[in-house]
């Protein structure tokens, strides 16, 4: 497969594995990037910058292939030391960088001037656009489908895709809904050049996850996921389990709610452990509505070239039914 | 083009324009027919069986393609005399229903012992399921985009069509978030063999609307579209206007809400005179987010080339990036 993003990434096919909290290490990454894929690492993953350091050799100790780093930037009290983590990764051959949330100027302008590319994750097509006058080299657009942060627009991936397709001219990743050679033969369809997975590569034998977790998420329908921070304006959408149940009741309380309200349900340790443990009582699993798709466990390998294989076999006969 | 959806309709393409309350009248059902596609007469619009009768003789008169009838039923407190109309169509020449909402076993059997075909519309993959078991010839899939009633999953169109497409045997027609060539190009790399649109054919020169109303589809971005009625379990997407704010807004009431709250604003009649008079203050205008990418007012017969057109295209620029 040859697009702007393979040609960007250097990778066999346009598939990316975007990056997941806990989810978005060495094992995952490397698995992906070998299958011909672009794997990803995550950088507040780890612990401190130092810890990204060694995650990265770590990497390149398991594949030849290129892979990136992600570095998602959100307001918070107490940020960790970002430009620490985004200095590690340039200063350690890492040449394409995935970011998310706020993506500062001076942030782009020291990547690229070490000529690394910057992919920047939207959830709205004037996001899009604003990254692109920003100098971003490609936008990974992500639907209402998606696993994490939609965003509070509620746009259905067709559409947003669709849109987005229209009106922006770097090339485009289609994120969030993609979890099989005939989703990623629709988002080629829409003229966007590269699909990014990240519920479906959390259900493959190489995810960092406990297998009962795999297991959930293999048995979950599409009507499985539910989404949260509604009220807080940072919707986010996980699986349907009794924590989610008891997030979606607090903030649906008559009067409203507040994060100290859910709190104690909600910290990033708590899903951790979750996906360590393998016991979805103890935190949040961010999924997608594409476990609805999700029917097993293969390796990354598998899944890649099935899904490769049905994409192109989708696209013909599309193509001979439109003759 | 040729697929299961063209063979089963008799048409040159797999374009419906779905049934649509005040708006699926002879002057766009034949529009739609003549340009190759299967325009459909709202049984409902029409105020007795006996004017549904005349519609169908007006539109053989504007036609001589094929057409189609929806039948929408729904349980309410005073039924229109559904069978009726259901003979109406029978009787007059229909050789195809589009159904929605309940769809009794008998009305089935009925049109099929007339040699009928059903198109049935639904909006889960659970109910396209069942009414596959219960004899329908074909389901048009519904996915939360659309105008309408998309149901209470909120199953996005992409997710909603690639596990219709994996689950159902009938042939599928993608219903919701189709406005263009790129749209209906992804429909059928997803293996779908048919598109409805709605939204779409409000948008064109012979749809029976104010032209003041158009214009608002035309300026309407993805973010311009609500929806309504989710408190009530009977979840509706209108077009963002005053008074879809203000049954919003009643809906968000602390203490909840019921239809006699908002019985006043959204009756028929006034999304009818909204309609008919331009002016969007009366009444509810039904969308779906797909006005995000109508940019024009074409005739059906240009909007339909040039789908068709953009639509092989992609499929050709999509098969040779995926070789």
């Amino acid at each position: 497969m040859k697009t702007r993003i393979t040609e960007m990434l250097g990778t066999k096919y346009p598939i990316v594995q975007g990056g997941m909290m806990w989810v978005g290490r060495a094992e995952l990454a490397s698995a992906v990037s070998n299958a011909g894929g672009f794997g990803i690492l995550t950088a507040l993953t780890q612990p401190t910058p130092e810890h990204l350091v060694k995650e990265i050799e770590r990497c390149r100790g398991m594949t030849d292939k290129p892979f990136g780093v992600n570095l998602t930037i959100l307001p918070t009290a107490k940020p960790p030391p970002y430009e620490a983590y985004l200095d590690a990764a340039l200063d350690n051959g890492i040449k394409v960088l995935e970011t998310a949330g706020n993506n500062p100027k001076e942030f782009i302008a020291k990547a690229k001037a070490r000529g690394v590319k910057i992919v920047h994750k939207c959830t709205a097509v004037r996001h899009a656009l604003s990254a692109e006058r920003n100098g971003v080299d490609a936008i990974s657009i992500d639907g209402m489908e998606c696993a994490g942060h939609p965003g509070e627009d509620q746009i259905g991936c067709l559409m947003l895709f669709a849109i987005a397709a229209k009106k922006v001219k770097i090339p485009l990743i289609a994120s969030g809904g993609i979890a099989d050679g005939a989703t990623m033969a629709a988002a080629f369809a829409l003229g966007i050049e590269g699909v990014n997975m990240g519920t479906r590569f959390c259900a493959t034998q190489e995810a960092p996850i406990h297998d009962d977790i795999k297991q959930l998420l293999v048995k979950a329908s599409e009507r499985d996921t539910t989404l949260i921070f509604r009220t807080l304006h940072n919707t986010g959408r996980v699986l349907k389990t009794v924590v989610s149940e008891e997030v979606v009741a607090i903030e649906n309380r008559p009067g409203g709610c507040e994060f100290k309200d859910i709190q104690h349900l909600v910290s990033g340790a708590k899903g951790r452990e979750a996906l360590e443990t393998g016991d979805a009582t103890k935190g949040l699993i961010w999924a997608g509505q594409s476990v609805g798709l999700i029917d097993d466990i293969p390796t990354c390998a598998e899944l890649i070239e099935r899904m490769v294989g049905e994409c192109r076999e989708l696209l013909e006969q599309a193509g001979r039914r439109a003759a």
